[in-house]
């Protein structure tokens, strides 16, 4: 495809879900699909070592944006080391177990700088990334979730729990999830990508703790309804133990649209082979929005995660047939 | 000074001292006076962060190398932005208080790498490092000091102190150091450094801890007997409480013969403001090694720290004189 009609993409989530995405978008920047791309990420994590700076520190949880970042780097050795070193988690029994070098080079560049994002483009810079990684938010927040049958003493109960570690883990069904606060300010550089991207894509990932709380800021959600890109939603290959046990693709989609009943749609992109006897009920939830369904072949075969070709492949036909009017 | 005739450099030390000397020899470098320039620095500190990931991880204490690196950065924003993130200590009060990140980055690359001059090296192309960083050994040690009158109680009694921080704060008066284990692996590249260079810098730093250990490395010891550089040791401004108390100028020297009698030093360099009473016994200290007593103004007027730029303007005499067969 030729550059004179390559676009924007920003992708919207976090964890390893995100990381899959940026993986095949930058594909397309290679290819000069898309000439630009920027990821936006999701900052509720409270565990592993993000809650523990978070905790100690007052700052985002780092390690989403890490990941993203690492995701994006440079195809040379020295882009391929230095997200090798961001992405090392140290090992052993003492203070520093478990913690990621990566997030710590965040924090402190934080720490120095004052101005998260521009803390965030410096490690870009260093990892050669093929792509610019931006909070969602520029402050802190926790995801609560109204979840019924948290308790197993009480299977119709309904109670709150709060943070995403409680909210990913939790054994009870998830009915919603909302923010605290729940109007987080949006990262100003975020809505403006989103806002002039000819592409937005939300998904996969945790569907409840890194995809969904994207629509729960309202910055982000009223960029989203007035962009005038095209949202494509990646759905997830598999139910996620947790927060979405026992899920299909369509329940994927009706937790999103019950999120977000406003959102434009324009196409709902999911695995053939995740499809089983929900899919009719995908089919009409997807034609009610006026949004186009796509089905392809995008997760490793026998594995339960998206292939970054064919993630690329897939999204390179979707962009193709809207350029070309289809 | 002519490209053609631009020399290798290499100083030896560790901590603030050897920051000194290299923010001096950068200049030179720049000046074309020095082509090529190797900080050689102590891996025995056992305080602080560095030990903190000693013990943790069993590495080389990465503090001294870590400062040695800052103090080489390019003179560009990225050089001094990448500085002071490597530079950048986290308060606070929780697991991560002191720790300094470019420690933490250090130990990561060798733990990546397994190579500790190869992860060191890296750290030099981040910094745009205008020169090389060796660690003395390969493997950590401690240092250990025979000290009189440790114990107040026992001022003529004779103790065994062990540890760099122990060492370096003892109430008693040290007769001489050694290190544990006695006869640790020099760094090969450091070695060959020694070997090449023209000029071999020793000094100033905290005597007994960073200056003298590098005389009680046999493959150093070797090296320095048997390069085809010359030696210059740049005495501190004044004593260090504790290790050196009570110290003047010709008692460092005399401490520095006691452990390498068979030391062939070229110049002593001497701040002026430092000489004192002991100035005749200096004198003849120094000639009778065959060496030159050099006396310039190389402090920061009124503090107890060297002047990169006059210690610069300093080497640049020696070396030029030497050069000019003075």
């Amino acid at each position: 495809m030729a550059r004179d009609t390559a676009q924007a993409a920003v992708a919207l989530g976090g964890g390893h879900g995100l990381a899959a995405t940026l993986s095949a978008l930058r594909r397309l920047k290679d290819d000069l699909t898309i000439d630009d791309l920027t990821a936006v990420v999701t900052v509720a994590d409270n565990g592993g070592s993000s809650g523990r700076l978070r905790g100690e520190f007052g700052v985002l949880p780092p390690g989403d944006l890490r990941m993203a970042l690492a995701a994006l780097c440079g195809d040379d050795e020295w882009g391929r080391t230095w997200a090798d070193v961001v992405q090392h988690r140290f090992a052993g029994h003492g203070e520093m177990q478990g913690h990621v070098v990566g997030n710590l080079l965040i924090v402190s560049l934080w720490e120095l700088m004052g101005d998260p994002v521009r803390a965030l483009d410096w490690v870009g810079r260093l990892l050669g990334a093929h792509g610019r990684v931006l909070p969602m938010a520029t402050t802190p927040m926790d995801i609560t979730a109204r979840v019924r049958g948290a308790d197993p003493a009480d299977p119709d109960g309904v109670s709150v729990v709060r943070g995403q570690v409680e909210v990913a883990t939790t054994v009870g069904q998830i009915e919603s999830v909302a923010l605290v606060p729940e109007d987080p300010q949006a990262c100003d550089e975020a809505v403006e990508a989103i806002r002039t991207a000819e592409w937005v894509v939300l998904g996969p990932g945790s569907w409840f703790t890194s995809v969904i709380p994207h629509l729960m800021v309202p910055g982000l959600r009223t960029a989203l309804a007035e962009t005038r890109g095209r949202l494509v939603v990646v759905l997830n290959l598999e139910a996620q133990l947790g927060e979405t046990t026992g899920f299909g693709p369509a329940d994927h989609l009706a937790a999103l649209f019950e999120h977000a009943p406003d959102l434009t749609v324009h196409a709902v992109l999911v695995d053939a082979s995740s499809l089983a006897d929900d899919r009719d009920r995908l089919e009409k939830s997807v034609a009610d929005r006026g949004a186009r369904l796509v089905v392809e072949d995008i997760a490793v075969p026998g594995e339960p995660r998206h292939d970054p070709d064919r993630l690329a492949a897939a999204f390179a036909r979707i962009v193709e047939e809207a350029v070309e009017g289809r």
